[in-house]
């Protein structure tokens, strides 16, 4: 199958870029104490899990109960939840769930982590929880120290398996790289290996103290007590994570198909916001001289020709690359591995 | 099955306001020679197409092959592809399906009408075509006037059944009511009707003159010579259209359940921007005072506490209203319709 076989639009994957993606992450952690848990949530994509797996990953992180659900239905061993779930339904799914693999989620309340031990005594599963740290992004999250502290303890009272902290430093992803960034990022680590600490000063064990993402996982990975690093975006990446994290290349493209033409003006392809996430800003074409994006509508991406002598006529294939790839994807059931103009590999998207 | 028992984030539809929406718009059209051929791009629910046919629709408008496929596989007679196609494969799956359907699409170049003239020949079915004019958009579209009726001559002389035109003044959309919006749908429309006339003068049958959004339906809708429009968004609506089109009310909302309260500073709920969409703004929740919205990240909506005594605890649900319906519903596979807290009837979505 060509690329040209492909229905458009599409979501390509650059089969090379993503494995040179996954050996630089893989190189880093070799090094460290530090291990790594990425983010499934990012590409929805087992295959790509398995292959983050074999480059030394230790399980998977993920955001929702399906995709928690979609990891352990492909065997995986090893999943956290690095969210909060609530209501009785998803409270049964993770606890059915949690007897076909090591299954860990993350609590921030005291009415979560009673219904979380009520479902555990009743189906006589013990239930894994890591307590969520509020480390700065203001978001989901206990404050740091005694609250975390009364949190594990009460999980623990009522017989939960405590195994740790996460405390996401979303706040220091998107900062630029330098020293407000490292700063950020330490304090934000201050606060989470501190609590971490605070609560093996109280007797308990903290197995796992997790945070990191794409934009930070250089400076969070090497912070002395991190055990994890839950980065989602460095394989396939995308062109706002570029203009901070420029160790990893991009490796996801949308494909349109030119449908029409006016004079030198204007382009328009089958790609729109159905397509590809305009959320955080406007997308650019991929390899492209002489026509710039304009707007994305719908079904439609709309492109300028600058250079009037530009060789691109209907029916014409083109690609823009993900801005930003967790949105992108999310809009897609499959994603099409390239490796030049060849199709090598048709990855389902799942959870 | 109840609200209660709904998976969040889930797409939930009002279907009283809905039904009341159908009724406004049948109303207008009863009163008319122009007739309504809605476009399923927004909604992509053949139930509700449905419904839209029994209250006077003569068929439905459509934006991809694969709504058109949806709506042809679930028994739908005729339908009208308002846009553009391009690519071999595309162009056959059109021509096959037009062997079972009153199948029309529009068509803004040459390369794409001889390749639909081509596979005519090859499969010896008739395909039929409308001239698609930019009335002012400035997207896909001949000009108006003697390029039209030089693309409806093409099309004729090779073979392909011309049927008129389309014209989508979706630059007026958006507009306030009011003299600059009329005036700015009337000069639209003038292009559109005066290229019918032409075409006409010159021996042709322009049968369909199609035109016309939720934005601008009561000024096209009633400008002789249109002979349909092709809303979308007036069954479902949302809270963008809301600020320009109060002839219809919201009936489209999201789902969502507190996994997080921080105190008496936010709550946080598990609907991103992966479940509703923020491409034209923010959206805000529904029914509720003493919250506010503040922002979606792709797995949360982070809730804003205004009254301290806000009686919302974790597990508790809430709605957020669709802000811009095309790109929420894409995002969903089912839409539950609800009557009051009960769900009646689940949707599926298609295309």
């Amino acid at each position: 199958m060509l690329k040209s076989d492909i229905g458009t639009p599409a979501l390509l994957l650059d089969l090379s870029v993503m494995e040179s993606n996954l050996k630089k992450m893989a190189a880093f952690f070799q090094e460290g104490p530090t291990r790594l848990r990425p983010h499934y949530k990012n590409h929805k994509c087992v295959a790509l899990a398995r292959r983050q797996i074999a480059c030394g990953a230790i399980g998977m992180s993920c955001a929702t109960l399906s995709e928690a659900e979609a990891l352990v239905r492909n065997g995986m061993q090893s999943v956290l939840v690095v969210n909060e779930i609530a209501g009785a339904a998803k409270i049964e799914r993770f606890a059915n769930l949690s007897r076909d693999c090591d299954l860990i989620v993350a609590v921030d309340n005291e009415r979560t982590v009673a219904a979380l031990a009520a479902a555990s005594t009743r189906l006589k599963t013990r239930l894994n929880v890591v307590v969520d740290v509020d480390t700065g992004m203001g978001r989901c999250g206990v404050a740091p120290g005694e609250s975390a502290l009364a949190l594990a303890q009460s999980a623990l009272a009522q017989g939960l398996r405590f195994r740790g902290l996460t405390g996401y430093e979303g706040h220091c992803g998107r900062m630029q790289p330098g020293a407000n960034k490292i700063g950020a990022a330490h304090r934000a680590m201050d606060k989470l290996v501190g609590t971490a600490n605070l609560i093996r000063a109280h007797g308990l064990d903290v197995e796992i103290v997790s945070a990191g993402g794409t934009g930070t996982y250089a400076i969070t990975g090497r912070f002395p007590g991190v055990t994890e690093i839950q980065a989602g975006s460095y394989p396939l990446m995308d062109t706002d994570y570029r203009t901070v994290c420029t160790d990893f290349d991009l490796a996801l493209s949308v494909l349109g198909t030119v449908i029409s033409r006016t004079g030198n003006e204007r382009l328009v392809l089958d790609v729109g916001l159905k397509a590809i996430s305009g959320e955080r800003g406007l997308p650019v074409l991929k390899n492209m001289e002489g026509a710039r994006l304009r707007r994305l509508n719908a079904e439609h991406a709309i492109v300028d020709i600058l250079d009037p002598n530009l060789p691109v006529q209907v029916c014409d294939l083109l690609e823009i690359w993900a801005h930003y790839s967790d949105a992108t994807v999310n809009l897609h059931r499959r994603m099409y591995g390239m490796r030049d103009r060849q199709v090598e590999e048709v990855f389902v998207l799942e959870g």
